[in-house]
């Protein structure tokens, strides 16, 4: 046995279970993670941890599972600030007469700020560490997120329609490719186009599309196939279905992160596997909206990389990922009629590594593995609501309540601390949300 | 303007809102419920109430909602004890290889108690007030409630083969006389036949029941049309479905509870309308076992009294009602195909006075109005999650955790303070909770 002199690290956190994800379905018991800093250096027993490091801080959760930070890999977080403001309408009354009118009276720089940072506060107190965001005013999103210290995505929209971001197809791309300047290189920030839909973007902004991305190297996030409508609407113009009419304009590759696709045939989910394409399932956003019911299992059997998105606030009302990993759990059985589909270790990975794979970060987080960056959210599991506890993945997926999270890391720096958001001015906060409120109210 | 002389009452609740839940969809703000003994007294608005009463105690809600106590109307509490102990399983080797044997092994008057005192933990840290009980030993079940001051309608178990509780047919109506002769006239129980389901009940149980749940003036509480299995199988024994062979049996009247009902004819939908027949929709038990959907919406708009109820907590994995109502919610919608079905109002509905209709209680609870028993449930809204506040009902259902509930009234008296469960060994309770833990994980 060789002696080895002990390293010292920033931290290490000791956990009562530890939950990696990868591999896959493993619940290490008593395990410390040592953290140096923004990423993971080791994953072992508390005891041998305890020899090899020395750590600057250690923090004890005897009681909790660690897992990875969760990713929301479909969202709109600006819309936070319109959450309930128009429910159980039929889908064009909720966006003709409620949430557009709302959008254009306050859409710009600081509703989006504002969105973002209540946002953030809400998704570090449900675990959650990362975003896959969609949404305008990319610039002021990602000076959010960048000042909030919260890893994300930033959509570069797209949409064949003058709004307050852009005003012309040219504007779209110019603006687009400023802010991905501006972030370049930035720790936490990436980009990701997304053009917002088939039936709103055209032939040629999606070729624009497919070269940038290509030239920039990102994502390509959208929705599609939402709905029967939507598919029958694009056959009756095009002559296409929306997924054939994006092979055909060369964006079904391994880039293209698509949302909600509740309309699939056998055809194009074996096309998706191929070709690479990720698959986003928003099952309450699905659900709230009517949109149809997306054969979740039937993706991961096929292979399909299924990640897990909460939409936004304005269709779920919340971006609680724990809530989404349930809803698709349950969800997924009731369609595919098998009880044993969609487990909830899946459930965990869907809500992780698969996203993270999906906005081509998952070298880099979605996992706990030493070298991977310290994105990490730690949930109690004492509380007598999931009590007694025989299995822990089933216990964060079908008991355990996003308020039970108590601590969070993004690449090591701990944004959430016994419950309590660090550096983050809440009660201003609050107060804006509530200055937000009367000014959408009042329309 | 005549003056009255302030009067004495026990309690005045003053609440930044209360809906009341009858008269339908209405929000109070502003407004004070008094309530003296077990019973409210009035509803009012919180200066007139000021004026009015002069109250030995005052409560301010400033940032709550005051709703009617959650109604769990289909739940085997003593089950919680089995919470995840086997997931994600074909739902014929969870019961036979999991539940059954973990059933077997621990069944008797210790399991049930300690189960039903950790389901009573649960339930009122989510605003639950009342639940309509399924399971064996309700001797011992409802000693339990009665112990610890919960509403409960504690079923008579009638099952055709020989159990823990009973060995005879004889003999689980002998009990059932016993055990419901024993809670006569209590307070807060009642009691109700539970024939476990038309595929365990003989037809000459049935008449039994018929004949004594009319004598007792009980309701009947059964699982069935449970998935579609059971209906075929049913038709090739009877040559019946279930619910046309318990028309037959005469026991489809206005005292029955049929709970999960997911198939469904035009014809039975309106048959339950007629004959009054309250259904209890468990749509989260329903995706776990993958047992069918559920046509909430249209059972709701055909008039029948639909309630909601989580099932145990081995198929679930919890009581939560806040995330029953939700699932219901949402799920109602895309099964209708309308995103404009089950609203957040029905859904507290259902979860209230729909549920104590089915029970029989609906002159006693279910709604905040007086003379009606002070059952009551506060929940904060400030919480970041539920900002900002546009539409009460919607916040209650869509966003709002169980956590946010932090004060529960049980005909008048407090159970659960600023989150503090009254009267109740928590640590005693979570130790007995982990030595049935270890006694079920050793099998």
């Amino acid at each position: 046995m060789t002696e080895t002199q002990p390293k010292s690290v920033d931290l290490l956190i000791e956990a009562r279970w530890v939950v990696p994800v990868e591999p896959h379905g493993v619940v290490l018991e008593n395990h410390a993670v040592a953290v140096d800093g923004d990423h993971i250096v080791a994953l072992l027993p508390i005891d041998e941890a305890r020899r090899a490091y020395v750590p600057r801080e250690t923090i004890s959760l005897g009681e909790h599972a660690l897992i990875p930070g969760l990713v929301n890999s479909h969202t709109h977080n600006p819309m936070t600030l319109l959450r309930g403001l128009a429910d159980d309408l039929p889908l064009m009354v909720w966006l003709q007469q409620h949430i557009w009118p709302a959008e254009a009276k306050v859409m710009g720089p600081e509703f989006v700020r504002d969105g973002v940072e209540l946002a953030v506060a809400e998704m570090l107190r449900g675990g959650t560490t990362c975003a896959n965001e969609n949404y305008f005013f990319p610039d002021a999103i990602g000076a959010t997120y960048r000042k909030l210290g919260f890893r994300a995505v930033v959509g570069l929209p797209v949409i064949e329609f003058p709004t307050a971001w852009a005003k012309t197809q040219d504007e779209y791309f110019e603006r687009a490719c400023e802010v991905h300047d501006s972030f370049r290189g930035d720790a936490l920030l990436g980009t990701a186009f997304v053009p917002h839909a088939p039936y709103t973007v055209s032939d040629e902004s999606f070729e624009r599309i497919r070269v940038l991305a290509d030239q920039l190297d990102i994502p390509v996030h959208l929705h599609t196939h939402e709905t029967a409508q939507e598919v029958e609407d694009e056959k009756k113009k095009s002559g296409l279905r929306p997924f054939q009419r994006l092979q055909k304009l060369g964006v079904v590759n391994d880039r293209l992160i698509a949302v909600h696709m509740t309309q699939l045939t056998d055809g194009e989910i074996a096309a998706c596997v191929e070709a690479g394409v990720s698959v986003v399932h928003c099952p309450e956003s699905n659900l709230k909206l009517a949109s149809g019911f997306c054969q979740a299992e039937k993706l991961r059997k096929a292979g399909v990389n299924l990640a897990l998105g909460t939409d936004g606030c304005a269709s779920n009302n919340d971006l609680d990922m724990f809530g989404e990993m349930r809803t698709a759990a349950l969800l997924a059985k009731a369609v595919a009629g098998d009880a044993a589909a969609f487990d909830a270790p899946f459930a965990l990975r869907a809500a992780t590594l698969n996203g993270a794979k999906a906005m081509g970060l998952d070298a880099k987080i979605g996992s706990i593995e030493p070298g991977k960056q310290a994105d990490l959210a730690a949930v109690r599991l004492d509380d007598l609501e999931t009590q007694p506890l025989f299995n822990v993945p089933s216990q964060l997926v079908y008991a355990t309540g996003r308020h039970q999270v108590t601590d969070v890391w993004i690449a090591g720096r701990r944004k959430l601390a016994g419950r309590v958001l660090v550096d983050m001015d809440v009660d201003g906060m609050l107060a804006r949300t509530r200055a937000w409120r009367e000014r959408i109210a009042a329309h």
